[in-house]
């Protein structure tokens, strides 16, 4: 585990080693916005007792959001949340050869009392900027920089629809 | 709109009013928790103004978390979370032929920037217990709540499974 | 928890006390062998350390079979097969609006190491046979009654077919 | 945004600069017709307002027809829709591990109201078609070329089929 | 074939006359806009010829859409759209025991050249509207039917949300 | 077994005696067209010798075609073409609550070498047309029933269209 | 068009000349069973008049069977089959995002009344040998070569089985 | 055939000798094990005798458990369940186009009184794993091993966590 400028404020949870270039993102995003996180590997199945600790413990250790990554039967965000009150955002990871359909529904489809916040297949980055959201809620700084990602986003678009206008104007007749 | 005993913290949006009985246990749950809410009806399609609008002035009155739940080609938690940085809670309706595939698929296959927090189909308690966990990091009361619905879900499964147990005990030889 | 005729060899979980009609099949084949059984409501979600503790002792209580049953996210047997080297068998069960392809899913599509013996959907009653074609490797009178099985299945065939046959030379012309 | 050869007819909107290639037929092929386009980027959750006004404007400019391409949950073209009376066409990309299932989805299951007229998975050139259809129900011009392409396509068929013959002959015995 | 007052604009095709219940809506919407229409049975497969020469003869016959409903492997619009220029619209009709997921895909993937125009799974309301927004283009009165039409499902939502607004304030707490 | 007025030529094979409904069709439509045929109940997995001595030995025993209808992991069709050179229909039947996708696809997807001509979901009257039309190649009277029964189709569609218009006319304004 | 030896008793029509890679080994092995065949494009869509026609005219030119290849909304083969009573045996190939699964479902859910006889997806060669099975039931030669094909499969299975217990011995300790 | 050390206890059977790579897992994992292994090529629609034969011979000759992998409309492993009574394996390969729904579905969704331990797709690892935890319910030393297994995959999970921390703790700020 490691942390970035401070005690961990999300943890980031990956059921494999091998799944750290799709979740890779959520780390990134995380330092972007200056919140400090964790990452570690931890298996709903290959190691259930260190999942279940890791929940059971990281409210009292001061975590706030845990973001957990996996594919196939992906149990982990489930089982994570199982054990903890803190908000659990799952990402579904399209490893298997169903495209990560799998990994959705066995994210997603989580019975009554045990919710996990469920991003689009292989949204890591979307799984930071939701946690940053949460604590944004009682942090007016995360908030001003979550205002200026939206108008960043939206002046980004405009800049890549006068290109692709001028570049389209030349090309096409 | 209405509220629950003081300044709303949670919208629970649906697309149709047709929607009330799938959507009506966020609305329990929040009331079971204490958790002010207010509900309307808003459709991304039949009054985008409204939905917009909705979600751009949500945190400045005071809203601290907004849940969505939509059917078919679901748009309406997507289009809220475009609109705001609060946390943006999706809820699926299964109100299609599709058995609520579609809905799902709309509602959290979002691109990165814009995260929506999608739960199970009809999973509409579970977007309630979702907002209380997001609201109890920082309001202990809350907290101690879910601590407690925690160790209630647990005691009745326990009881379930002796009634079981006693049941099949009876019947089956 | 409840045994028929001895300590049980066979445990029979299931994700929610509302599953029993679906998995009620598994404890009338067992009984009808005669392989002494338990019933049990356990949850992965709700009740993570009784599931948990339950797969963990498993094995030194004597059981040589567990059978899981759940709906939706079924992550039931996974999170059993991660506690024991016993077999675990998972019956998915079609609960949900997307007719059982999430539990499906989420039931057989586990990582390396740690297998889950997945049913049909609703295949309860196959569990329980499984979990005797296992039991008999070594008990020689269960090897006899699943030889039985399997001719009264076929001889069962044969009348149906005659039955159908003589109906349709009734009714067809 | 562009255009070619006047007052543009149509609008060709993508949700994001990247799916360019996937969305260049479409230009190409008004190109093609001589009908004057225009082609910007736009995205229903990356810049709301720029599309909510784009599409409440585009019939006061003088548009007919709005086609709009997206992947994922591809909300464009709903939202268009919700802000014109004008024909909106969807592309659905096919951008996701799913396949293009979500897009697809998310861009036909629109509620009553509000219709959006679906093309084939990256069927950007067929979306130029039918905004050519439909402008030439007033068009006789537009109306002969559409004749012609039709004749062209079954001549092409003809040369292809007897071209594959010829081959054939050759290398098959 | 029938009329309703003038000659007919919209041409109603369905595959079978048991889907009729469904295709309804479609020519009560034109009837609600005052729009001229035909209602037919035609069969892609078993009446072939009659389908090609209704699509052949349409135009000259002075309609300006094609609206075609059909379920299982609906090949009813991607046929008619061969044999016209005319704008064809197909509504996929959920009547197979897949949800409709068979006519979905065999309306809306047409290969490149040939568009059909899908709608939502039984959308025969908005096939009808998609319809009245291409006669629109050149038709003010029915473009001030769609303003007014719009503006309408606004209030509507308004009032309902209103009144689920004040029956979950008496209901809930 | 049975047959209809003459050594069967036709053998209609089902998994079990429930899927008898869906499969009356083909005995019906066999009967309709004056075809000898048989009936009877074989599983490829609860008889299997029965399933294979059946094919193996249909051929001498007579049979032109073996029409197989089974619901699930529909193996019999597979397994009875494993073991005959005479063509075999498979009927997938949705009896599953997958809606019959595994049926569908456990007939259709065969490797290369063994076909199974696979038939609409529930389309056991179809499989009789087929192997009507294939016994139709040597049989000139079989063969013009099938040309009346194509004709009568289309005749069929032409009244209920008639019929149609007529009810809407009255109907709809 | 073009015939192998005599005039052609199987037609083998794709939808596109892009297809002929897919649909080439219906042609080798309607060549290697010595059958006469003629090979064409032509398109449900593009050319639907040489469809309708060809299958129209294709009994009374000496076919016997007709094999349609074809992707996406494949509607080729059902287009013929309601043109002709021969035996048509529909190809659905997976060239779409779908893997195949829109062609699938556009060639086997065909109405009643009206069959095609579906093969794999890509299931080319699987095609011409069905054709072949419905040829011999009167050409005691192409059966006896069905026999020799059947004989050969299982022999090449033993061969191969023994070469791969072999390399595994070898190889694996 | 070939066997490792001792009277075969597992049979390892695939469908194709190209389905070798995907099933080697199986026997590498069984050889690790010291569970004594043959394997062989065939085929439930290719070699049907041989696969009947196979299993209906296996527990005389000392077998214990078969495991089966198979792709697309994969009938071996009920075909090998149909005529035995000892615990079948089944592991569905992704090798269709469908990315082995089709694989999944045929193996899992056995009828009643048939069951097929159904893997997860590409499962040949977890087949011998499941396999060894049948062998090991007597089998002492065999359980040890399982024992030492999952020990080591926990071992490898803390390893792999602290690698990955270290990692982000270099390259993430």
């Amino acid at each position: 585990m490691d942390t970035a400028g401070g005690p961990p404020l999300v943890g980031v949870v990956m059921g494999s080693d091998s799944d750290l270039k799709l979740m890779r993102p959520a780390v990134d995003a995380l330092a972007e916005f200056g919140v400090p996180w964790e990452a570690l590997v931890a298996s709903a199945h290959r190691s259930p007792d260190r999942a279940g600790l890791y929940a059971g413990s990281a409210r009292e250790r001061g975590l706030r959001v845990i973001i957990c990554g996996a594919g196939w039967a992906a149990h982990l965000a489930g089982v994570m949340a199982a054990s903890t009150i803190l908000p659990v955002i799952g990402v579904p990871l399209a490893t298997s050869p169903l495209g990560g359909m799998d990994a959705l529904l066995a994210t997603a489809q989580m019975p009554s009392g045990v919710p996990v916040a469920t991003m689009s297949l292989n949204g890591a980055r979307n799984a930071a900027i939701l946690a940053v959201q949460i604590l944004a809620l009682t942090d007016p700084g995360l908030a001003g920089k979550l205002v200026e990602l939206k108008a960043a986003m939206t002046e980004k678009i405009g800049e890549r629809s006068a290109e692709l206008a001028a570049k389209l104007k030349t090309e096409v007749r």
